[in-house]
């Protein structure tokens, strides 16, 4: 099977009018263009011959009918706010395009089926689509949930009057895999020209709230050593840290200082607090703990030297998820019979597949990223590598689907 | 002479009910307390039987009648938000009641003059009040100036309808030296059993905003070694300066990172932009000169070390100002001679006194701050101490008084 390049990118580029911005996109989930876009997908699986629904939080499904198994490929079509025009939308269109081609061909006892989930990027809710169509009772969360500007995912939900449906459901008798492409949202295979990362596993994420209390004094009149400065303690800290995992963290851990507050926040007051938020990324948990408790020793040698407080919050443990070993397998063997050059690799984002692997075999494909970048209007991949990615993707899911093929003889 | 020490103290506890705010008060420059303790403080003043009036700004000056030459002696009465009781009223009430002193002695060609300046804590513009009685144009920073929240100096002046008075003005012929006694604000005098502090210098403050600019990128897919972190930087930077300032600068040198921020400030983005607050004072103009060298050279370094951009500002360069040496002179033996513990010191915070000291001989007297808190509710000078200032101050006046006396066969 070879899927149809001109058809994918036209879809792809069509997707990418709704909530245009620019060179990007500006659809966070429930926005009126993220909507329009999922009814227009939906509208895009009927026409490919899929039995296409909405549920009432907005995913997308389309089911391959007169199978009773199916690969599932997809990913999500709403963007973080001002958002590149790729990102999940890559995903979501290789499913649609894999499922036509499987439905084109018209033989075989496994289809596609695919989906686009809602809010991956969080703007409620992350993974809100994932973790229902998995099962989750997301009912307390949806009834707490608020965007960053205080709106209610519930009010959200009643405003875009979608459906009134039961989420569209995970079935693991069906449901034999889940594949997800994703552009890379990083440097790495562009860098060594590589056309596909195949991704061995999605990193954990623990992010610690270290907070330093002092005490407020006039930064004139109080000599240096009389001093508890909570600010002093911080960025000692944070120097420590830095140079301490530079040796003891592992080849491939990432960490980051990405937010630092002071208060009062006054140039002539000594702060009395210091807030940083500290966030490292693994795909070994052992690692994970490591970095943790060397952040946990470091803070109190800091504390006790400057004479100040300390406490450490874990405010978001998400633990590693490995890549299902055999479905990898697939991307591997496709990559290496089209000749695209191909690496594995980690995946440093989440990822909607880090929920379906929870209950099926998943894997992810990646395509590389021009300059690295995500999240952001200057987000972009050439469509050579657009249309490889693809192509590397159909040929593991027939891969995939052709191992589960009941013998012949067993029917 | 000696002073009235219970008409001290219940002038100033009665000072204290304008603006009360549990054990401070809130009087910021222009509020109706504010204004209000400047009226009540009119009022004393003329029942001390001084010339007193407010001038537009609000400033209070008291004029003793009836001589030619006067030693002006005062503070400034308008706190900081939630201040301390003592702060400048206590210098402001020492003025007043040494004034009514020289008054009741009666004889003596030289008499004392006394004031509360307006908006020495910069509510809208710092020094306001010290600088037009000292003849700076202040037109153009009056109608310039706002309050953190917005609203202008020019309609707070409107507001709180004082007399359409020129302002109070320092006359060199008359003002033959300016005395300002100020809590100390810091905890030497009272960590080491000194009743007195005798000021040397008021130090220079020199506050530096330093700007890293790298870019902004995922902080889980961008490998290490591919950043351009800002914040990174930052906390170098930060580290290797106090690290550096240790040994390199003065030993009553002080600095203070005051304030710091990572744009855009999520844990799981890379700081594209951090900034940074560093503050330093010294009563010497070199030290401070090689402090911001120092600083400038680590930023370039740590700026080359992460590949980004660095910019330094300076946002505020006080020059130190020394005090007036004799009378100085006169603080400290009249210290000695009433037998009041004492030591010379810089003032770590910027008074009046720096204004004055610009146009005639200038001195001041700090008195111990308990625990050496202020412009907070909780500071506080012990009663012993307030006496004890008031008449070392009383004695430093009338001893300048006497230097200054033109000798009876002149006459």
């Amino acid at each position: 099977m070879r899927i149809d390049a001109k058809r994918l990118l036209a879809d792809l580029r069509e997707l990418s009018q709704f909530g245009k911005y620019k060179t990007g996109v500006n659809r966070p989930a429930f926005s009126s263009p993220d909507i329009e876009a999922r009814r227009w997908l939906c509208s895009k699986m009927a026409e490919a011959g899929l039995a296409a629904e909405i549920d009432r939080f907005g995913n997308v499904y389309g089911r391959t009918p007169g199978v009773q198994r199916a690969v599932l490929v997809g990913s999500h079509t709403d963007s973080v706010p001002f958002g590149g025009w790729l990102d999940g939308s890559l995903g979501t269109i290789y499913g649609l395009e894999i499922a036509r081609c499987f439905v084109e061909r018209g033989k075989g006892d496994i289809g596609v089926d695919t989906v686009s989930f809602q809010d991956e990027e969080g703007t409620f809710l992350s993974l809100l689509g994932s973790r229902s169509f998995c099962g989750d009772d997301v009912r307390a969360e949806v009834a707490r949930a608020k965007d960053k500007d205080g709106n209610s995912l519930a009010a959200a939900i009643a405003g875009v009057r979608l459906p009134d449906r039961d989420p569209a459901r995970l079935n693991p008798a069906r449901h034999l895999g889940f594949f997800e492409a994703h552009i890379e949202q990083g440097p790495r295979l562009e860098g060594s020209k590589f056309q596909i990362g195949v991704v061995t596993a999605i990193v954990g994420i623990r992010t610690l709230r270290v907070q330093f209390v002092g005490q407020a004094d006039h930064a004139g009149t109080t000599p240096m050593a009389m001093r508890r400065d909570a600010g002093a303690a911080a960025l000692k800290f944070g120097t420590l840290l830095t140079e301490s995992l530079k040796s003891s963290a592992g080849a491939d851990t990432v960490w980051n200082f990405g937010g630092i507050t002071f208060r009062p926040g006054a140039a002539n007051v000594v702060p009395s607090e210091a807030e940083l938020f500290f966030q490292a990324r693994d795909t070994d948990p052992a690692t994970l703990e490591t970095v943790e408790r060397r952040a946990r020793e470091l803070a109190d040698e800091c504390a006790r030297f400057f004479q100040v407080a300390c406490d450490i919050a874990v405010v978001l443990n998400v633990p590693p998820t490995t890549m299902d070993a055999q479905l990898a397998s697939f991307v591997d063997r496709a990559a290496t019979e089209l000749g695209a050059a191909h690496i594995a690799m980690p995946s440093g984002a989440g990822h909607d597949a880090m929920v379906l692997a929870r209950c099926i075999p998943a894997a992810m494909l990646f395509v590389p990223s021009i300059n690295g970048r995500s999240h952001d209007i200057t987000e972009d991949t050439s469509e050579d590598h657009i249309v490889t990615g693809a192509q590397v993707l159909l040929r593991a899911v027939e891969l995939f689907a052709e191992s589960r093929r009941v013998p012949l003889a067993a029917v």
